[in-house]
């Protein structure tokens, strides 16, 4: 871990953990202002999020687990699709940082009267609002929001598109588990409904930058398209594995990621049925056992235990889904911090 | 501007903002415990809630946007109708102010068990409320809480009734872009489905208190009942016009409010179609052209854009619509400090 | 009243409310990390509650009701059931403590997405809850859910089963306004639908320990079951009567709490109309004569007015409906204080 963690980490207890000005001669390590996806990040700047995250994790361990970074600066979290988890990780990392959150929800607002969501989001903006987090049905939303809001927009899952945070949260709990700390060489299997999967296309990219030897395994019907990315490669280059043999996918690997399976894809043709799904794809204990001895499981919640994943799997000692959401505060700490230090500065 | 907002504006930052004594010997400046409508404010009060919103407006622009006038003091937001940019207003406003704010709205709450209204408030005023805000389908609802409610109850929209706050914010954007900072002599349009709309009665009283030529332009259908009015004068003796003469109403305007169109009126057989009405009573530019030049453009949101507004005008140079909503926030922390600097001397 | 209380009255405004620490030759006063019905507290550990009510009661009273009992801490509302005044009093309590609270409740959660409740609940510990109130329509969900969560568990109402802070709170309202402030050999009669009331159910134990003469009543349909558990005692010795004859009940009653009817049940052909319940068992002025002169009246709310309780009784000079409410504040301060400082001695 580079030092600039461990020079906020010694801080004063609530002084602020906006990173330290960066010397003029070479470009700022964190240059974005909106976080969409992990795609634009390069392996310095993930770095930089997960070592932030070490100090924000300091934060979160407090008795009393408050910092002053955001105090003044308006944090609106706009759900248009239900969630617990995100949202309220999202709510926690913002008051942990001092600051002052409104939350807005589809049920109860006047986004049921029609509002256009730009409308919706230049009144936010006009009423304080100067990070936006933000959930929406559609591809893309976050994108259209970006170009018109004046502050920080962090994209908390827009249809299949993207999860970013989900990604780095990820990336983070692996490579606290992982021997040596670096995924360099590993396999990581991400398994289930790639196809409609934002945490899949988001970790792709952050997986692969880490050097990962990343498999994607489900059924045919729900790896549509993948193959021809991974012939590309991600961002051009990094290669990847696309198959629906899952005893080639699990063979030795080092982390598997069962991927939630939206019932709502049966309706649609794209599979079978539930009990055939879990009979072929779901992530039992005898299957992990083709895995390494050590290999570790997580899943980006919530949970069809006993489709997906089978309940063992998912208490069992390899288990790290518990840690995914706990890491998933600090490391929200860590992109607010981030993005608003450049908005302070009027970057970006 | 008066002298009182510039003193208080050069108090100490977290200093309370809640208005000096007044002199025994003349009646307080602000004598209401409650805001039901605008009808009941004298031209100095009107003054007095802007005046104490340009200071409010100096606490919002601050890096910590936030003062100690209602700390301790429990605002609840009670929502019968969808709401985001009205609730999200008043929460942030009353938060900038550090009082303790609770969130009530329809949905997720007992009010579906079919708990009487009085019951509910009785219920909120036990658990420390102490200002009351709220939102009711039904007109005149706020006055009956208002007989029985110990604190202070501000309106934030009945029916079809009034919305006082909302036309407050309407005359403090419109004094601040309006050449020389008075409504006096200028004529200000109110456009659309002004028979349905709180915002239009509430805007009626302050506008005309103002000393503003105010026409009210609609189809026939949707002003019925205010040409009785118009005859009678606003308040016994304030004269205004009632047209479905757009072109008569825009010529040489100085601003023109246009009104959201319910688009559950059209069932009622009020309308004969979307766009049959955007055609007759759509604000567009070219339409904009009979007004002066730099005629102002207002909205009070949400806004159907194609229907009631063209995009374009929205979001045009002469718009103001993001500056009303900015406004709002002002406008609600200056009646909260006001009413409940009354509650707390015990008058009203 | 013990001294204890006393002594945390006299400390500084701010400081922490959590009791000072146990000898440790006797057991601890408080011994339990979690709140989930009101049958497990001895009499000596209903004062300690009712004791600390007193002192919270204190820090509402102030103009700023502000403890820093329990700053840091991590309190989640998770409400599967529509409540306004028990979540916002649990919030409200919560906060007068410094607590950081989040509210969960179904609709616009991911809950809807089937999540199971186990998963939910690890969720919310990893996001930091130390404190989950919960409401769940299963009776002896959250038993379920304190077996494995890590902090403290309160029962905000769990199906037909219980509600041990509304008990509490009942309790410390009557004992306030009973003449010597004990109940012991008064007549307190529970009246209405007790088959499928929590209210009744905790009231009985706490009512019983408390030294009260018990009378359930309510048509018979209403009342099944109950005969036996009356027959076999309380905790297996405290009597109690039931009975469908109201005037029976009613004769010299000291306090009367009526409870709500919930109007699924007519559907299910446990009541034959309202209006006939009305007639039957509705509590009227006229009826409330047969009860002493200084009969209390009750409601856990929310009323039906005209059918479990008149109108004129609710509101009338032996109500204490709104103070049950007010003092359900202090009560789950009392309660939130009291579990957590279990909580952090690690023992329960």
């Amino acid at each position: 871990m580079p030092e600039r963690g461990s020079t906020l980490a010694e801080r004063d207890g609530d002084a602020a953990l906006i990173p330290a000005p960066v010397p003029e001669d070479r470009p700022p390590a964190w240059p974005h202002r909106h976080l969409l996806d992990t795609d634009v990040l390069t392996w310095p700047q993930i770095e930089l999020v997960l070592d932030t995250a070490d100090v924000m994790g300091e934060v979160v361990a407090r008795r009393r687990p408050r910092s002053d970074a955001l105090r003044g600066v308006g944090v609106t979290n706009l759900f248009y699709e239900a969630s617990t988890r995100t949202r309220v990780s999202f709510e926690v990392a913002a008051k942990h940082l001092s600051a002052d959150v409104v939350n807005v929800s589809v049920s109860g607002s006047s986004i049921e009267k029609g509002e256009s969501l730009l409308d919706t989001v230049r009144t936010l903006a006009s009423l304080g609002a100067r990070v936006l987090v933000m959930r929406h049905a559609t591809s893309g939303a976050p994108y259209l929001v970006a170009r018109e809001f004046a502050g920080s927009v962090i994209n908390a899952g827009d249809g299949r598109h993207a999860h970013p945070t989900q990604a780095l949260l990820d990336l983070y709990t692996l490579q606290r588990h992982v021997p040596g700390g670096s995924l360099r060489g590993r396999k990581v299997v991400i398994l289930g409904d790639v196809l409609h999967s934002r945490v899949a296309r988001s970790n792709l990219w952050t997986l692969t930058a880490a050097g990962a030897d990343v498999w994607l395994c489900g059924p045919a019907t729900l790896l549509r398209g993948f193959e021809a990315w991974a012939a590309a490669g991600v961002g051009g280059e990094r290669r990847f594995t696309v198959t629906s043999d899952i005893d080639a996918a699990l063979r030795d690997a080092d982390a598997v990621m069962a991927l939630r399976l939206q019932q709502e894809r049966m309706a649609a043709g794209l599979l079978p049925s539930l009990h055939e799904y879990a009979e072929r794809f779901g992530l039992t204990a005898e299957r992990l056992r083709l895995a390494r001895e050590d290999c570790l499981v997580m899943h980006p919640g919530p949970m069809n235990e006993g489709v997906e994943i089978a309940p063992d799997v998912a208490a069992g000692p390899r288990s790290l889904v518990t840690e995914q959401v706990a890491n998933g505060v600090a490391i929200r700490m860590a992109v607010l911090s981030l993005l608003t230090s450049v908005g302070l500065r009027g970057e970006g």
